[in-house]
């Protein structure tokens, strides 16, 4: 039986144009995140594990813990209950166009769906997932009901129901991720596909593409593509993306570099426009511990 | 000076019942609880401690912590101030027919008595305890003023005096707790008396009695008796018992089972039966850390 | 990477000369301070780091963390920001007066200013602080933006900047700072001149001299002057303070004792007199970890 701490903190300038009338467009913005974790393994090799994450972000006031998230682990399965990660939210590449100190990326995916939540969140909200990884392979199940102590969901809320994978074989990565019902919404079915290719060691592309489902009011979300590239040389990697959303005015584009500080910290930076045109920028550090 | 961080992880189904209109029977119930310990020795070996608890319930929107308790220990005999544990919930064998991955059971006492809160807890709540431990003894005494920062309380509220005291000696065990104004209420005395034998190394029985004491408006909550005994072969121990309640139309009951897992960990599931004849079931894992 | 965990526990009993219609003048009062650091050095020798603390008061009902501080350290100089300490509250001698287990003095600033915030905060403060260490010297720099988010603060309401310097030679010591507009109000400029002086291993002697500044609403706070001694024997302290206030009927005094109970724990008493003639007075333990 163990208990670690461990999480990151980050903190830089933000840049967001057009944030707002009587808004400041430039701010400090920061995170620190706590991760506790313990566990225990039983005689037969099973880890039973538990998580309370505390986080703290620039305009808060205070810090309080998150929902708890259980787990048992045996040989690859793992099993979680409660707060847990969800399929959409887990499978890889799907953030992989992500930069700046803060790892944000318009080309991530504009889809309503279920994650892990970092702060306060429903009550009563309960998730059970599943995950096996053999090989270069992962397999993701989560299952999340909104409110698990009622016997019949209001009109129009439902379970969500997710399933994801993904599979490294030497240079390539391919992904693939589906959500029924997501965040709860009833007939907001939800894709992801995406593959990558490791160029050499240095370089990387891949592509992106989600089917970003509906509203609750039921309006399409838009389909949408991202194409993503980064570059490393000695301590530096440059980043860049495109993603173009259905219907949307503008395509959206990011470029962006870190310089690593060793030791798990780096300095970022990036410059990002938005499906709208407006523009955003960030630079700072982020230190793991 | 050193600090640990110490708990338990739970998860698993609990039915109950006729939970009430709307509601589902059947739930996932869990609990995570992490206590934070700081020591600190003396150099005359006085020993000072404080706690902070973080506990997380199915639920729960949120994780925040309790309020502090305070220590000094030396020689057998330790001094709490703060958010103290009392003396008729300290004492041995009161809660020896819990079960199930909850460690719950109907046989509990039913009367109100203040106790060490392990969530938001009043404001202005002071409790001071003591204990003293010597050979097979343990003595009790807690005092918790509900708001120790007016002159003079409410009328109907008072101070809570409590005093408990156990024993074993070779196969036997014997308790007893009293408590005066329990929960604050004036006139609400309680009492306790329990005995318990170990038949050999794998088997128990015991015997607890309480007196209620009374609500707020001065009705009688019933003295209760409660039997019960555990029965341990390998990995697996069984548990029931039986609880009696003045005027309640049913017996409640209760049987369950524990499978070590080792390290702290274990399945264990009951099903048990209340005063009203409605029953409970549950099953699931919890492991210490 | 390293997370560590400090902090300090008290507890004891206070006493306040009419405190109020219907309070109890005597109170255990007891405090609980978590303090939690990760840090990380980087390869050039850089270190990063970031503080959340934990603290419960008597009369909480629960203990939140506060916001995050965040920091990078290199040869003496560091730099923070988030919730920051501040010039005015960081400087040498400003807090020497103070006694009791709760090391508290009436003889301190009477001026409002802002200072690391131990527990709930407001949202969107915003601070950037710096501090540079060499030799027997420290100089401080601090800057807090009250609400960062907003293009044009309230009227009356302004960014603190603040300025400090301590400096110790031989026996002697000398402090002082300054800040304009303290507490984010338009013209509460403020300051603060202390000296003290080492007469041999166990005495020690200083004057502190404030300019408290103004309210919101204008009015003067008054300026301050106090002086202090304290004398070491074996393991008890001896400390005394006279503080008079511009305006005030009375001056304000304080005897107090500590005696060193080994290990970073203390018993510590006070007997101390406000500036309208009431007396305080406090006798308890702290322990830090």
């Amino acid at each position: 039986a163990e208990v670690t701490i461990s999480g990151y903190g980050r903190f830089g300038a933000e840049y967001v144009e057009n944030r707002g009338a009587g808004l400041s467009d430039t701010i400090i913005s920061s995170r620190l995140r706590f991760n506790i974790d313990a566990t225990t393994e039983t005689d037969a090799g099973v880890t039973f594990g538990a998580r309370l994450r505390f986080q703290n972000d620039d305009g808060d006031v205070a810090t309080v813990g998150n929902n708890a998230r259980f787990s048992a682990s045996f040989s690859g399965f793992t099993v979680s209950v409660g707060n847990v990660d969800t399929a959409f939210d887990s499978v890889a590449l799907t953030y992989n166009s992500e930069m700046g100190y803060q790892d944000s990326s318009f080309g991530d995916s504009e889809a309503a769906f279920f994650a892990y939540n970092s702060k306060v969140g429903p009550a009563n909200y309960m998730g059970v997932s599943a995950t096996y990884s053999f090989g270069g392979a992962n397999l993701y199940f989560s299952y999340v009901n909104p409110d698990q102590t009622v016997s019949t969901l209001p009109v129009g809320i439902s379970e969500e129901i997710g399933i994801a994978a993904d599979y490294t074989a030497g240079q390539f990565t391919v992904a693939a991720a589906f959500t029924s019902d997501a965040a709860g919404i009833v007939g907001n079915d939800i894709a992801f596909i995406g593959a990558a290719y490791a160029i050499n060691d240095a370089a990387n592309v891949g592509l992106n593409y989600y089917d970003n489902g509906t509203t609750a009011g039921g309006v399409d979300r838009g389909n949408q593509a991202t194409i993503y590239g980064n570059y490393t040389f000695g301590a530096t990697t440059v980043r860049a993306y495109l993603s173009d959303r259905e219907n949307d005015p503008d395509t959206a584009y990011g470029i962006g570099a870190d310089y690593a500080l060793g030791e798990g910290a780096r300095l970022s930076g990036s410059i990002q426009g938005d499906f709208n045109g407006n523009t955003a920028a960030d630079l700072g550090v982020r230190f793991n511990f």
